[in-house]
């Protein structure tokens, strides 16, 4: 079975969910990767009590492990976009960015009834505009992992996008699971990061960067709720097994934790 | 062969290119509509000599035709969207609107080196939160229609929305046509208006309202540019014969001019 060995892996809302469990896991891994970039930012901070806690687990992860960095990054924001690629390349040095995971996003439960266009770009901002920008600006990083590794096939441990998207971003499946979870804003986001996805992984792949989409499952965190019917280790435990086994078959694709390819 | 004869239609950006034609063909066809809301907005006020004469041909059909009705609709503002609801209703009273077709519409050839969040969030507020929005708003007006002619099957006649939608929104064809329109901000925007689409159709099937997603072709207009191979009246004269054609086994789905379903 081939094995997850990537060099270096940069997680977007490390600071909670499957964020922090990705870096947990990457932590106790066979080979863990030589650097962790976990970014982390607070989205709600009215939310007092967590803003007090929101970082805590992965404070106590990178004061333990000289290889987990901590970095803010509010991917809705340039000016914070701009400053973690610097902070980024100061710690990478010369062998660039080997795995990025657009991890970081928002839901939403807005129906046709409640939603609101403000809802609507505030998510859109969160889960697509983000990733795409963030993307955009650790490219240079990512190519020169590629270059630095020119003899392997595509892999994550080579250079690789993972976004992390949703069931719910399937047009065709809507037609089965609409009425389950009616969230306008959430679905319409899902489903412009698969086209982003897609796009990247055609803008790319001359420079043998991987793209996919990749669906969790519905599992039991702050987005999930109490209901998801999987655990956060079990969902992170198969998304480690996946990103082991992606190959340059896989790019552009939309794929559920087991590596099944899923419906645009 | 069906015949389009719907006795109300709404048209959002009906001041040039497919909207204009649509107006046009509209009063011509054998059963015109009883009224025609046009809708009009000019999005690029820097063009200062389009804006002269943004609303010249529309203006000269107004005047003409009585039952055609130029309304100021923004589709980015929700006090532009109440106003021309309010004037809609007044125009229609009891009878409701029959056919709402989100035309208005925006475009981006903003690549992955050159795309900003700004270009993002503005193409997804025109072309996905405004239809969005609209159709939210003049939802009671449709589901009046569609009370009105409660014994009918779903069709254009009855009450429906047209989603104009592109090609380039088509996850699946993008790893053939990305190439030749790397254009993520459009791109992503149309594939989220093809999930709207299919979200409304799910929605809204329980009160017989149809809701497709229509490829009008590449056409020849300020959006298309002069490359683009189809006149704008040939397209036109295609999509009045689709829109006739729209019956309940085509709500939900995404369609070229011919009827064909396109993959999502």
């Amino acid at each position: 079975m081939a094995m997850l060995k990537t060099p270096s892996v940069l997680i977007s809302g490390a600071n909670k969910g499957i964020g922090l469990e990705l870096v947990k896991q990457l932590i106790n891994s066979p080979v863990p990767p030589a650097q962790i970039l976990a970014t982390f930012w607070q989205s709600s901070p009215t939310q007092v009590k967590a803003k007090d806690n929101f970082c805590q687990e992965l404070e106590a992860l990178a004061n333990e492990h000289s290889f987990v960095w901590m970095i803010e990054l509010d991917v809705t924001d340039s000016a914070s976009i701009r400053r973690a690629v610097e902070r980024v390349e100061a710690i990478l040095g010369s062998s660039g960015l080997n795995l990025l995971i657009n991890n970081a996003g928002i839901n939403s439960y807005a129906t046709l009834k409640t939603v609101t266009a403000e809802d609507m770009m505030v998510v859109y901002q969160t889960n697509v505009v983000g990733p795409l920008l963030v993307t955009q600006a650790f490219l240079p990083l990512l190519k020169k992992a590629a270059q630095t590794l020119d003899m392997e096939k595509m892999s994550c441990n080579k250079a690789a996008i993972v976004n992390i998207t949703s069931l719910l971003g399937s047009i065709t499946l809507s037609q089965k699971n609409f009425r389950s979870a009616p969230m306008y804003p959430y679905r319409l986001s899902k489903v412009a990061l698969n086209m982003a996805s897609m796009c990247l992984s055609e803008d790319l792949k001359e420079h043998q960067i991987l793209s996919v989409a990749v669906h969790p499952g519905w599992v039991q965190t702050d987005m999930g709720g109490e209901e998801a019917p999987m655990s956060v280790t079990d969902s992170v435990s198969n998304l480690m097994k996946l990103f082991a086994s992606l190959s340059e078959c896989d790019t552009g694709k939309f794929l559920d934790l087991e590596g099944r390819e899923l419906p645009w």
